[in-house]
């Protein structure tokens, strides 16, 4: 897309430029996670990353799907939010200096990509659905329905332990 | 907080840097509602986005409240996750030619901004009734349950007449 030369002119063309935002943003998610797990001390926050990941590489596949079904190009464009949520990310687990601190650190950060995703999808969703398509609508409400999951999983496991060990 | 010098120590370290984050993203909101409450056609959007203003000048009194029941000053930290999101906003709204895709566009934006801002309180809250902080957890609750409750609003309107319109 073109800066200043008004290129959405549809809802066809902001969901498929928004479908291009948030595959972006899995890829990126897909890179950060690594990182992320090998900071994680505690073992269910740790394992609850490396599950995560095996999701996000899916997520990237449904998008992909979803791609096809629109009979477009499977492609990323810039996503400033997706960076700038994973950039503090970084900035704050790289100024902590205890570990069990870090872990709440991580579970925030986390969270922050979670709703990020939560956002991004229900749109499409409810895009989808307006335009009639079904198909591609139940695809994304998948993937929604695993980032909510995610998030309540992060919430429990916050509040259940690693806030405790921290505080 | 300086880079590489790992100056969050503590649980209170990383609760006052996570205040001073989302104070900084509140001023931000603060600054970029008006040209939304411009760029938006619909009377019912144009209007949910004026009372939102008013909620937002009112959540940065809260978070002075909470600064001043910590003890500590109130000021803001380099937020790069809203600076990103508000400015993907405006790179979308941008690039948006007619008025019915407009709405739906802001609609979406606003919504990021919104899943940013419930994360980021949910975080806090938990925070503090960990530490034992019922006082600044029932003042950040309050913001967290409006910004939860203007999410709401804005689905009810995107799916009851906003992407109909745009469709």
């Amino acid at each position: 897309m073109g800066i200043f030369t008004k290129d959405i002119k549809t809802m066809d063309d902001l969901f498929v430029h928004t479908l291009r935002d948030i595959y972006y943003a899995e890829s990126q998610i897909v890179k950060a996670l690594p990182d992320m797990i090998k900071k994680a001390t505690d073992p269910s926050l740790k394992q609850g990353f490396e599950t995560h990941l095996g999701e996000t590489k899916n997520h990237v596949k449904r998008l992909e799907q979803v791609f096809k079904m629109h009979g477009i190009e499977a492609k990323g464009v810039d996503c400033p939010a997706i960076d700038g949520i994973i950039e503090e990310a970084k900035d704050v687990v790289g100024e902590v200096a205890d570990t069990n601190v870090l872990d709440a650190a991580l579970i925030a950060a986390a969270q922050a990509v979670e709703h990020y995703e939560m956002t991004r999808y229900g749109t499409l969703v409810a895009w989808a659905k307006q335009m009639g398509r079904a198909d591609s609508a139940g695809v994304l409400q998948q993937t929604l329905d695993e980032e909510r999951a995610t998030d309540s999983k992060l919430t429990k496991l916050a509040e259940g332990q690693i806030n405790r060990k921290a505080a």
